[in-house]
This record gives structure tokens, C-alpha cells and sequence, in this order.
């Protein structure tokens, strides 16, 4: 029986990475439903290739050029709810949100609502409206099925072990390109040199997120959500190697790890395969080669997105909302040169210390603080 | 409801820290019976503390020294079924075998058939008479627990782990006190030197068999009953720190791995209260403290021990039974200086050489095996 498909975020690099999945595995997978941004171009590649009976474009335009190719079958869809009503359609089982950003938020309680599972790459739906997210997964009685590396690592190390037997869950990071640079480095520090991600091929918001630290931060909170633990028992340590992509500490003290290469696609197939685990064309672990791990702790001196991020949720409530509104467009604008490396966690400080928050959100106080979030911060920018 | 335990070699390394865990928590276990070798003194101790209804003893002498005591209520066995008889008690509900070598056979065959839970710390058992015993696991229907920190890692880390999804084992191997050695100075090794074990502190046999890498060799044989894997796939990596006890590799390339500090109190405590975890009064682990873990591959051709192990376990039948025996009665040998450090190996292979085995070993076998090797290597040590 092969499981209907719906992939938000398709020509990005998650999703081109998960369409590589399903290649390899032509008979489980119906790719019903595509969506992108605006790259009609490798859109309308994977339309041929997997022939989804739905397309879907953010932008407007590049919706109207698809339109025009007059490809047979097609239903495309476009404007604000388009994600929403692809995920609800009746022949889909499990929707891979790859989205960039607060974007994915919607259509991921949309496919809650609507019964499907879900294999969450947008990090971002839980670190905003987490509360509210974690509350349909129950009442839905879905799947929400980590994709990220470290949420992976951390829920296939769980398997077989006991709800109350999990104590600390410890997060690696690679440290990102300036794990060695001195704060007088990192104010001058050029879009460029932050896109030099040093282990893992990723999308640019991701990849400035994880020089920042904030990428760590992030997956923080969605790890408290997504594991149901206290900030206080969730751990972060640097390891540049990126080979132990998470560990968890058990009641006992014994410690469970998960490590492998840095390929997107092991977490990706085991996110849409679970709980099967199938051959993968990923290469091998060899730990001989890699002959050495190195863990240090994270230095929020210097990177002080990740304090902000603990901070934000011990208030909890909208605080991780502003957190996350705040920094994407604080990294959008350091994408465009219009602010330093350095300016990212001030600005986003001063989004959360003027945000007057809402402790138990409903959706629409997490739309209205991401909404103002990000307001107050193309104020500061512009400014 | 509290499990009735007897604890086979009480008095060893493991037998003690099994008791310090039993301690621990006095409301899960009682003790009904304790086997020691000749260590009387210490025996009386524990059977003044814990209380069990049998004790048994190895020595004769010492089995004497012990019913002058009078101890009320005690039944003290001696003789070569002593263990046995313990075991089968009707009260007992879990045997620990703690005991050094292949003495510990039969007392866990006896357990087995008589339905009892076995917590195994006694690697020759499998090693010499792996399918015998695997063979009455499955008959009987009981749990065979392992107790090795490698074993218990792997087993810990297949918890949730489908049975077609472990695609290799890997085991890990501190490398002993002579892991830089030159095999010049492998030559001159004293049995001080080779007892100077760098992390785990172990009994006098296990030590020499760490220093001569055959504890890995010995421990390759036990994951392949244990775990089902072939021999090709099963590795061995040194790592001087002990914090990675062991790891699996899925077939998905996935690889898990169980961390801890090298403390013997977790795996004894995960056997005996299986599936449980409970509180540990071992030293949590901190990667960051740790720093640093390192990878190499053994050298067999200074450890030929290792590599007498995989072709035994190649060749299979008797021939690891006879590896077993020959190299009980060399460690021993080394251990009064009779014997250099390489001639452990040297003698080894020649008992293996000289060896005609059978390669679907009954019981019968396996013990006229067993016998055959250790003659052979008496023979060869006052030659």
C-alpha cells in the first residue's frame, strides 16, 4: 500500500532532498501534492518526474507561468490558504512541511486538523505555537514525525525507552563557521563567510541561523515540545564533527546517542518510512575514519542567540513567538547587507524585551505577536 | 513484588558491585543464595547482611570453614553441582553468573532449564558453548540478560530496534595498558604492567585478557549468540576513553550508540531490573568534561589474540571452545609467571592448530573440548 504525499517547501533543499527519497522508493509514496515559493522552473522538473495531482506556488506570478504550461491533470493552487487546502485533501497520509519559517504554521495544524501525519522540517510551526500545535497533535491523534537531524537523533533514541525514563536531552551543534572567532571577528563577519556552513548542506535562513547559534536555540524549544521536557533538562554542547546528531540521558544515567553522516536524506527517509527503517543510499559511519569527536561547551557570550532563545522559553508563551518572528527578519536583512552579524541577536533582544506576551496562546494571539514581532523589527531595521 | 535472585561468584568484582545495586533497593530482590570460590571471609559478610537461604562454595576446605560458623538457617553446598543445585531452587527467580571462565557453563545451563532468568556477566559460557546455550533460551522461553558493558550498550541499544534492522555490531575496546606498545615491548610485558587496567576496574583474569585483547575476541563470540550477528558483521574499534560502551548500525546507516561513564553498577543494575530503569548512584556523564573521544582500528597483528577469535568463530563448532580453555589455562599461567605475555597468543593458536573439532557441538562436546584444550595447554606450559 503506498502512502499519499504532500511536500511543502519541494525545490528546497529539504524537499529536493526528500524527493531523492522517494525516488528510491517508488512503490510507497504517491506524491500527491507539491508546493514551492516561486522556483516554477524546478517545480515544474518534479511535477513531470512525480506527477502530483495538486501543484501549489506562493507567489502569484510564478502560479501564472505554470498555468500556462497547461500540464495535463494538474489542479495548481496559489494564494495564502493554497498549502492549507492541499494538505486537506482527502488522498493524503502524511504531509513533510519543509517550509521556511513562521510560513508553515497554518499548514501544519491544517493537516493535524485534517488527520494527517506529519514530518516536521519547519522547526520553526513549534517554536512559535508550539502549545497550540502540541495540543491538536492529541486531540487529532496524529504523528508528528521529527525531520530535523538533531529531533531525529533524539526520537530514534527513544524508541523502545519508557516516557519517564528519559532525564536530559543533549543537542549538538556544529558550532557553525565561527565556532573560533572572537567577538571583535564576528562584528565583521560577511554573508558570505556565514553561508560557509562547515558539515551541513542547507537552505541560507538555516544555514545563517546555525552561525548564529539561533538554529540551536530553535531546536531547543522545538525539542521541549516535540519531547515534552523542561528547558532546564535540555543541554546543548558543541561537537564540530557532526557525526553524534543528538543523545538523550536516561533515569539511569546511561546515555543513548545517535550518529551517522551529515546527510539530510537518513532523518528524512526514517521520518517517512517510520517505524520501518529501509536501505538508504546514504554512506556509511566509519568511526575509524572519522578517528575523533570533540564536544565543548557553547559560549553564549559570543552567541548570544542561544541565551535568548533558553530565555525565551522559560517565559514561554509568546516570547518564543517574538523570538522566532524577530529573527527571521533580522536574518533577512543581514542577507541583504543591511545589517551587521552582530546587530541579529541585538535586534532581536530588543523585539523580546519591548513584547508584552500572552502566557497560554491561542492561534491567534501567536499570529498577532508573530505579526508584531515582525513589525517591530522592520521598524528597527528601517530605522 | 520482590525477585528472588542468586548471585553466582558473589564475591568478585561483579558479585560485589551486583550487591552494592541489590542494596540499593532493598524492596525489588532478595537474595536467596550466594556462590563464592574460597573467599569464606568475605562470603560470611554478605550472607550476614543479605540473608540468603543458600551459600555455596567452591572450596571444601573453605565450605567447612563455614559451617563451623553455625549461621542459622543457612544450607551451605559444596561439591562440583553445588551451583546447580542452587539455581534450580524453586524460590529463585533470576541467576546473576558473575563466575570466571567456563566453570560457569553448567550453572547456567541448569538455570536456564529450570526456567530461571539469567543475568550473564560469564562470557565463556557463550563463548565455549554458545549454541547449547542459545538453543535451551529458546526452548525454555527465558530471558538471557547481558551484564558486559558492551553487551549490555548494544542490547540497550536495540531496544525498539526491529529484528531485520540491525545490520552490524560494533564493539569498542579501550586497547588495554598496552595499547601504544611496540611488539618489542610486548615481549618484556609484566603481569603488573598487564593487571594496570586504564579505565574499568575489573578482576585479575578479565585484565590480562584486556591487556591481550582476547576480552575482545571473547566478547565478538558473545554478541554473535547473543545478537544473531555474523562475524562479518561484527567490529571492533578501540577507544581509550570507555565512554562509547558499544554501537549498532541499522540498515538504514543509522548507528546508536549507549555512552556512560565506565562504571559496571549500570549494565548489572539494567539486567536486574529489565525493562526498568531506575535511579544510579553512578556519576552522571558529561561530554564536555570528557572533551574528547578517539577511534582507531585494533592491531591484530600485535594482538593476534583478536584475530585467533574471529577465526574461531569462523570456523566455529568446538574451536572457540578450545580457544576459551587454552586461553583460561595461559592467563593463569602468565599470572604465575610461568609464561611470557606473547606466549599467551602463541600458545593459543597452537591448541587451535592441534585441534579436531566438531562443528555441531551437544554438551558432551563442548566439555570433552574444553577438557582436550586445557590438557593440551597444561601439557605445553611444563614443556
Amino acid at each position: 500500500m503506498s502512502l499519499g504525499i504532500v511536500i511543502l517547501g519541494s525545490t528546497g533543499s529539504i524537499g529536493t532532498q526528500a524527493l531523492d527519497v522517494i525516488r528510491s522508493m517508488p512503490e510507497r509514496f504517491r506524491v500527491v501534492g507539491l508546493a514551492a515559493g516561486s522556483n516554477v522552473g524546478l517545480l515544474e522538473k518534479q511535477i513531470e518526474e512525480f506527477r502530483p495531482k495538486a501543484a501549489s506556488l506562493a507567489s502569484i506570478e510564478a502560479a501564472h507561468k505554470l498555468q500556462e504550461r497547461n500540464l495535463p491533470g494538474l489542479e495548481i493552487l496559489t494564494g495564502p490558504n493554497a498549502m492549507e487546502e492541499m494538505v486537506e485533501r482527502e488522498d493524503v497520509d502524511l504531509v513533510l512541511n519543509a517550509v521556511v519559517g513562521a510560513a508553515g504554521i497554518l499548514p501544519t495544524l491544517a493537516a493535524i486538523r485534517a488527520g494527517k501525519d506529519v514530518a516536521l522540517a519547519n522547526k520553526e510551526t513549534l517554536v512559535a505555537a508550539g502549545n497550540v500545535v502540541m495540543e491538536a497533535v492529541k486531540e487529532h491523534n496524529v504523528r508528528l514525525l521529527p525531520v530535523d537531524s538533531e529531533h531525529s537523533a533524539i526520537f530514534q533514541c527513544l524508541q523502545g525507552v519508557g516516557d519517564r525514563d528519559l532525564h536530559k536531552v543533549i543537542l549538538t551543534a556544529s558550532g557553525g563557521p565561527f565556532r573560533e572567532s572572537t567577538k571583535e571577528e564576528l562584528e565583521r563577519v560577511t554573508v558570505g563567510e556565514a553561508l560557509a556552513h562547515p558539515t551541513w548542506n542547507m537552505g541560507g535562513k538555516i544555514t545563517i541561523d546555525s552561525a548564529t547559534l539561533m538554529n540551536k536555540g530553535l531546536e531547543v524549544i522545538e525539542a521541549h515540545w516535540l519531547f515534552q521536557v523542561p528547558p532546564e533538562r535540555i543541554e546543548v554542547v558543541i561537537h564540530p564533527q557532526s557525526i553524534v546528531h543528538s543523545l538523550v540521558e536516561l533515569s539511569d544515567g546511561s546515555v543513548i546517542a545517535q550518529l551517522g553522516v551529515a546527510d539530510m536524506r537518513l532523518p528524512i527517509q526514517y521520518a517517512l518510512t517510520y517505524p520501518e527503517r529501509l536501505n538508504s543510499p546514504a554512506e556509511r559511519l566509519s568511526l575509524i575514519e572519522v578517528g575523533r569527536l570533540d564536544f565543548e561547551a557553547p559560549d553564549v557570550e559570543r552567541f548570544p542567540c542561544l541565551r535568548l532563545a533558553y530565555e525565551a522559553l522559560a517565559v514561554g508563551g509568546t516570547f518564543p513567538t517574538v523570538l522566532n518572528a524577530a529573527n527571521e527578519v533580522a536574518v533577512q536583512a543581514f542577507m541583504q547587507g543591511r545589517i551587521g552579524f552582530t546587530d541579529i541577536p541585538r535586534l532581536i533582544e530588543s523585539a523580546l524585551e519591548q513584547h508584552r506576551g500572552v502566557i497560554k496562546p491561542d492561534l491567534e494571539d501567536i499570529l498577532e505577536a508573530d505579526r508584531e514581532g515582525r513589525e517591530y523589527l522592520i521598524k528597527l531595521v528601517n530605522s
